[in-house]
């Protein structure tokens, strides 16, 4: 119950435990179209570059801003957490400079202003935010940055590594250029592969480098091409992690994105009006807050540390503490796809009132 | 039996399977100390920084030129197959000055030559080869290189994707400043992790750069905090992938390293010879022949393509064809790790022998 790895399915592991294959083999190439097909559908996008990347999340993220930005490049992007944070570290490496859009943590990013601060940079080759920002559990609204950015030249760049799976992400209709995410989140698959998805235009944008991609191993064109009609080898791909990611999507399409979405209202929604019936207060206001990912104050008088050890001890359950400025200062609670079920929110509460004694 | 992904026990597959708990549990952290303990083991060498990079060994060769070169620096590479070349465009992403030594593919590099161009490029910031290139089946000696470059300020770089628990590495013994390798060939692991080790001297390298690593997810000081004693969260470890290779490293320990390295010799002699006296040619002169991995001429008249695929349908035998120049000249058979068996060798030429008709 943690900011992720989420539980598992042991029809992942199981599937994972498949022999491995060649990664040219007939067998395995059909495997990966249907892969791609099944990430189209749960990112909501007809783009033909939706692939997983070799690499968890932050490999995922990397493969973004070092395929889009050349140095001298300007990129926008929105702060309001770690991961605001570490794209401006990727956007920077990528030898591009970051102008950024800061929001307290614990807050959305003000659209107008990134709307703003756009009209200032017309030219910046992409506007990054994160749509769900795991350090602080908020979700960022994303409808009227992706209806003003597909009018303008710059390129609609969106994290969706804790949303993905959990919350419409929805990538044609919001307009968004590309989406990268992770699998050890709400898709509930173990750590190790960074699905991504890449309009045309941002293709285009890549083709369109002056520069080489400084990453070989994350570079896109090369890739596509092991990704696409050539089969062209590349690196040997990861196949037992793609085994268990295939059978994860199976389970999310076979329960349906409507259904997940619901599952995770629902019991999101359960979760946090048992810690508020119970007096403690959450960090993210009811509008932003996210399902997936509850952040609560710590009670005044509790041992941060303490108290998550023994919740691992006693209970099994592990959740996550504060990053950054909110280290010590909250906990984060995790309902992320297999993990998000009614007998863990009940466990959850239950073994709460059990530590607090009652006296929260 | 193809150059990788080898077999994998069944042992490692249910490791995988094992249920995913979080990268800073401190069950996961215990496991992360006997993985960089029984990398030490297999590298042999005593370094500090040995860990498994979340990425295939692509990553790994990624990992160690993004770290030790920045912009003007100058690499002598030695090319003498695809991953000689590999290195090339990796130490030039990475802004540095690639001066190459080449030799035919299927030879090893002359060593004599690389230390001739090492005294005109004494100030290079390292020297790589790879010591068993995956492309041609060519075992490199290490030995004297080892012994020269120590004298240096020149980093030893080894590519030993092909090589680790196949043929003896030898790290600290060979004057070796940094390896890195892959799971999916003599390890018998799925792909996707490139196990990894500097040196002191190498870490000092990487510490006195003057400009940030270029990539943030493969930056192994941020990789060392983690993995050090710190435990910095950096990205999501990839759990279940580390399970895999663990169970994997416990397999090759038990069996003993001299008793792998002597079943893998012994194996490939057969197979090499049982080619021979069927009147095939090997690419390889017997000096630098690599036992796990054997480079077999097309023989005149037979169909390179519809012979393999003949081979996987019947037989269920996938063996790699050539690459590059050697495409369509060489097949490539692979005896790695758990592949490494006398009823494969037995079945492979047996299997040749009913599609050859006796013609060969």
């Amino acid at each position: 119950m943690g900011p992720g790895p989420s539980n598992v399915s042991p029809r992942v592991l199981l599937a994972m435990a498949r022999p491995t294959i060649g990664h040219l083999d007939p067998a395995f190439l059909g495997l990966m179209d249907e892969l791609a097909a099944q990430l189209r559908l749960l990112f909501g996008t007809a783009n033909r570059m939706t692939i997983p990347i070799s690499g968890t999340g932050s490999a995922g993220m990397e493969t973004v801003f070092d395929n889009l930005l050349e140095p001298g490049d300007t990129a926008i992007i929105g702060v309001n957490g770690v991961f605001g944070q570490r794209m401006v570290a990727n956007a920077e490496r990528a030898g591009a400079r970051a102008v950024t859009v800061e929001a307290p943590w614990g807050e959305p990013l003000d659209v107008g202003q990134l709307i703003e601060v756009h009209g200032s940079s017309p030219d910046a080759r992409l506007l990054a935010v994160v749509h769900a920002e795991t350090s602080t559990g908020v979700l960022q609204p994303l409808e009227e940055l992706g209806a003003y950015l597909r009018e303008t030249e710059t390129l609609f760049v969106v994290d969706t590594v804790t949303s993905l799976g959990g919350v419409p992400v929805e990538v044609d209709e919001r307009g968004i250029d590309v989406a990268y995410s992770g699998t050890q989140k709400c898709l509930s698959v173990p750590p190790g592969l960074a699905p991504i998805t890449l309009s045309e235009r941002a293709m285009d944008s890549v083709r369109a480098r002056k520069e080489k991609v400084h990453s070989w191993y994350l570079d896109l064109t090369l890739i596509g091409s092991y990704w696409g009609g050539e089969r062209a080898y590349h690196h040997t791909a990861p196949i037992n992690a793609l085994y268990g990611l295939h059978e994860g999507l199976r389970i999310i399409l076979e329960e349906g994105l409507p259904e997940r979405f619901e599952r995770h209202r629902r019991f999101g929604a359960a979760l946090q009006s048992g810690l508020l019936k119970r007096g403690l207060e959450l960090l993210v206001d009811e509008r932003y807050r996210l399902p997936q990912l509850t952040s609560v104050r710590v009670p005044g008088g509790v041992d941060d540390v303490a108290f998550r050890r023994q919740l691992l001890e006693r209970f099994g359950i592990e959740i996550g503490g504060g990053l950054g400025p909110l280290a010590g200062a909250i906990w984060r609670v995790g309902l992320m796809g297999e993990t998000c079920r009614e007998e863990y929110v009940t466990l959850f509460l239950s073994a709460l009132d059990e530590l607090m004694g009652g006296r929260a």
